[in-house]
């Protein structure tokens, strides 16, 4: 490709939408353009990039024995309905009426689709394993689309699901996709790290996230470097709180508890404030009571006054993605006390679910339903009558690591990937039954895997790039090699040697693009940076009567090289 | 790919939703699968071959020097109103809104978002000429989606828009994009012509339309066998009516005109009525009036008694698809009488708009907007105010031709591409402007060009089937070879021949499906007609003990091949 028949429209400037450098240096290096928030149209060279990826997701996909279909971006609500998550998953769909005012949505993803197409298709394990997947657009009504294409309105995913028999025939299901996804984001040239997941509203039985760290990521994962540990935040869990910052295990002291008591506590409606004097009670002394709405329920929430509620826990606790806070209405009326004096001794008018932090605890302090007054002394077995005990705190670093020990460290990411082990959940309400070899009909045992494929693009330039710009690995890069003449007049020595050059490499098979603007020397190279060429191979009067080209690889040094070896090296270089 | 790996769900029986031959192949042989009306999923083998057209096309239009993007499908509403098209395409929209209540339109084509595009990006004449084309998810509220992938709602188009700076370069561009598609259905197999089209709602000066001759078409295509011409019936002309049918010009008598005379027609309220005793007036000697409301103005149209209005050139005609027949009420409000007794004698109330047909017509009868009475003797120039002369009829088979007066044909067709001359009508109203060589600023000179990649592959076996199944040309089957052991026993004879060949033909690159399932030969044989292999290679223990296997051509009859010249043989087939 010369680069005066396709359009690479480079930016000085940052455009002031831009906040994060992946998402600048796409704007910058003329690879996307916004139509609209989390809307995006990708420009030739973007495209290019994007197809890459694509083709790499691909071949390992069918490397790993997946079948490519394609399903309709547009879904019946009624299939919605049937899996029972038409009301939990509708606050991302985007949703349309067709002249008839029937309902449609707009897939934010394929599971309901691939099963009840498999519950038509499929019907003896003789048909099984089977792993479908495609490459397709999704819509997402997101709350804030931002970031370009990390978090857009519209994107494209690479959604896989599996059939299985058994169970454990669905666990290698699971471990091939693990290991496609490993392989995935090698090819890529991303640094990506698989961390175990929550499961969410998916449903499902474990996950694992395919991370890839960066500080601008929205997701916290959190690690052990000694025994390799590692997991979201909303799945993450600990030994505990810190022992450097608690030195007081919460059990019953040695002696006899002591008796529930009463005081007041006129104007104290925190944690904070009640670890002031005149009460002066720590905050891991006290017990945070927290009162939610749950599928339009109330429920009470019990966790140590250092801890911060983790709603991915939450979902997982409750067994449902469907809650908010309560108001502080339905709270009185209920509990017969405002935010601040609440608690849940003797309280059984709801479920109370307790952080297991709280388990055997006693001398603590919490509200006493009663508006200005707290109980102190409360013994958690003895006091407060919990339903569920769950794991509702977010790990915070520093943390021992519950399998060795060690301190925990916390790092943002990027979440590229997804892979889900679903059980029979989709399979059982949508009919995806099969007959097994017993001659007894089953329910296919499925998985569900997804790559951010847009969001992979943008993760490789958030992990690598410069202050010139992008550094594109040459697996995915739009053009392996940007060839630089800095006279470009036809006829002349460089565009002579430039056009010979292009067609060796053309007639090899690699992808070069041809600067042949009529542009300084300067703007050429800086644009070759920008756009992250991995090779860049500059043509000039001088060096050429020395006989000689200038190859230089994006962010190394310039090395001249001999005119007649200039193709062989850059060969060389590729097949690395 | 093995036969038992993938998922080819053929079907015996045709289900009862398909009604034309080509959707009934589609799901027999396992290609698609309806989700919902108009939404169908492409299954393995069907998204292969789609796959092979999406590549054909994105080669020729890379061939011609189209650039690759890809445009989101969520379109903002604003850049239609800049437009003017918010209205008149507002039909077809499918419309969502998101949680801000925003309203987003999926797009339908991408005139808007492109031209908005180009006027962010392209300011100087250096940078043009471009044409810009993607291979995209379209969507359409259709009215009725019916036929498989011939009309749904959610569909596969690939859309080019070029801008130049000239009229004249325009016309190059489209010069371009016409030879590109004619080498697109070529490599596809298809035999599609060429014809003048309507550009309807699109605006725009001149278009053809490339037309896949099929009696289950959803257009008309009227052609000449002796000079070429062909359009479809939207646009097409003619140099008149039939001379067989219709003996009598319209012209006037040599004779002095006869006054205008009223006379009684109780109960007498059509055109065929009229035509009987005791009137006996012929319909080509009427005038048929016709009522419309056309961006809510009344207008009246005129035709000849046995014309056809036809609506597409209705929309050129008055510049507006807004229209509809207008109600009786509204009619007799504006006419004074109900519909029967129409005509236009004397009448200014509303702008006439006449068929030429009429042009010069005297002797004719019409209705004289009084209910129960006609006028004879009605000469149009004299007695009727006629504001547009303007063509109105569809043409009728065996009518002359106006190029070379031959009797015109008319077939059916089905629609795979459209390319349109634009103009600036997009440019200027979404400001892509340039500055050019003179320093002026000028809006480009735009044209748009469509193919209807899944129509394209329905029509392409539309085209090409027998009753046995789909005949695949090559250069799009799902896969070229099918070899049919018809044993299949691991290390048997004629398993093991079938997995040295099929290792062959991959390593040569060939797409080859081993049909290693444990059928009867006679199922096996049956489906690898249906879905429509090219080539199939039988392997028997009979014919292997004579060291041979069977080759077939789809559609062809069966050979003897030695074994060892098997795949030299497909090879040089393929070739062929």
């Amino acid at each position: 490709m010369r680069w005066t028949q396709t359009l690479i429209p480079t930016l000085k400037e940052t455009p002031a939408e831009a906040e994060i450098t992946s998402h600048k240096l796409l704007l910058r290096a003329g690879l996307v353009r916004k139509l609209s928030g989390g809307l995006y149209t990708f420009m030739p060279l973007g495209l290019r990039a994007l197809r890459k990826v694509e083709q790499i997701v691909r071949e390992e996909m069918n490397r790993a024995g997946a079948l490519e279909l394609l399903m309709p971006a547009m879904q019946p609500p009624e299939i919605w309905e049937k899996s029972g998550r038409y009301v939990t998953a509708s606050e991302v769909f985007f949703k349309v009426r067709d002249r008839a005012k029937k309902e449609w949505i707009l897939g934010p993803t394929h599971e309901e689709v691939i099963t009840t197409l498999v519950a038509g298709e499929i019907s003896s394990y003789r048909q099984l394993p089977k792993n479908f997947y495609q490459i397709q657009t999704k819509f997402r009504d997101e709350i804030r689309p931002r970031f370009g294409l990390m978090r857009a309105k519209e994107f494209i995913m690479k959604d896989a699901y599996s059939f299985d028999v058994t169970d454990e025939l669905a666990q290698i299901s699971y471990q091939k996709m693990y290991d496609a996804y490993t392989r995935i984001f090698q090819r890529c040239g991303l640094k990506a790290v698989a961390v175990e997941a929550d499961t969410g509203v998916m449903g499902g039985k474990f996950s694992h996230e395919f991370m890839v760290p960066a500080e601008t990521g929205e997701n916290e994962v959190v690690y052990c470097e000694a025994c390799n540990y590692s997991a979201n935040i909303e799945k993450a869990v600990s030994g505990g709180p810190s022992l450097a910052t608690h030195t007081h295990k919460l059990s019953p002291p040695d002696s006899a508890p002591h008796a529930l008591e009463k005081f007041a506590t006129p104007g104290v409606v925190t944690i904070e404030a009640l670890t002031k004097a005149p009460h002066s009670v720590p905050a891991h002394r006290q017990i945070k009571t927290l009162v939610y709405m749950v599928d339009s329920k109330l429920v009470i929430l019990l966790m140590r006054g250092d801890d911060q509620l983790n709603e991915a826990k939450l979902v997982a606790a409750v067994g449902s993605g469907n809650f908010r806070p309560a108001t502080a209405d339905e709270i009185f009326a209920a509990m017969g006390a405002h935010p601040g004096s609440l608690g849940a001794v003797n309280f059984t008018k709801a479920p109370v679910y307790a952080d297991t932090q709280l388990r055997d605890a006693a001398e603590m302090t919490t509200g006493a339903n009663e508006d200005g007054f707290h109980y102190r002394n409360v013994s958690v077995e003895r006091d407060i009558k919990v339903n569920h005990w769950v794991d509702l705190r977010s790990v915070q670093v520093s943390e021992a690591c519950s399998s060795c020990g060690k301190p925990l460290k916390i790092q943002r990411a990027i979440e590229v990937g997804h892979v889900f082990k679903l059980g029979t959940k989709y399979s059982e309400k949508l009919g995806a039954l099969f007959l097994d070899e017993d001659g007894k009909q089953k329910p296919a045992v499925m998985g569900c895997y997804g790559i951010g494929v847009t969001r992979t693009l943008q993760a490789i330039i958030e992990q690598s790039n410069d202050k010139d710009g992008i550094i594109w690995p040459v697996s995915v890069a739009p053009y392996t090699v940007c060839i630089t003449p800095l006279g470009v007049a036809a006829g002349s020595a460089t565009m002579v040697l430039a056009e010979k050059i292009y067609s060796e490499l053309v007639a090899q098979g690699i992808d070069v693009i041809l600067d042949d603007r009529d542009e300084r020397p300067g703007v050429k190279f800086k644009d070759s940076e920008l756009v992250g060429f991995p090779i860049r191979l500059g043509i000039g009067e001088k060096s050429l009567a020395k006989g000689e080209v200038e190859l230089k690889l994006r962010g190394g040094v310039l090395t001249p090289v001999k005119t007649e070896e200039a193709v062989a090296k850059i060969l060389e270089t590729i097949k690395g």
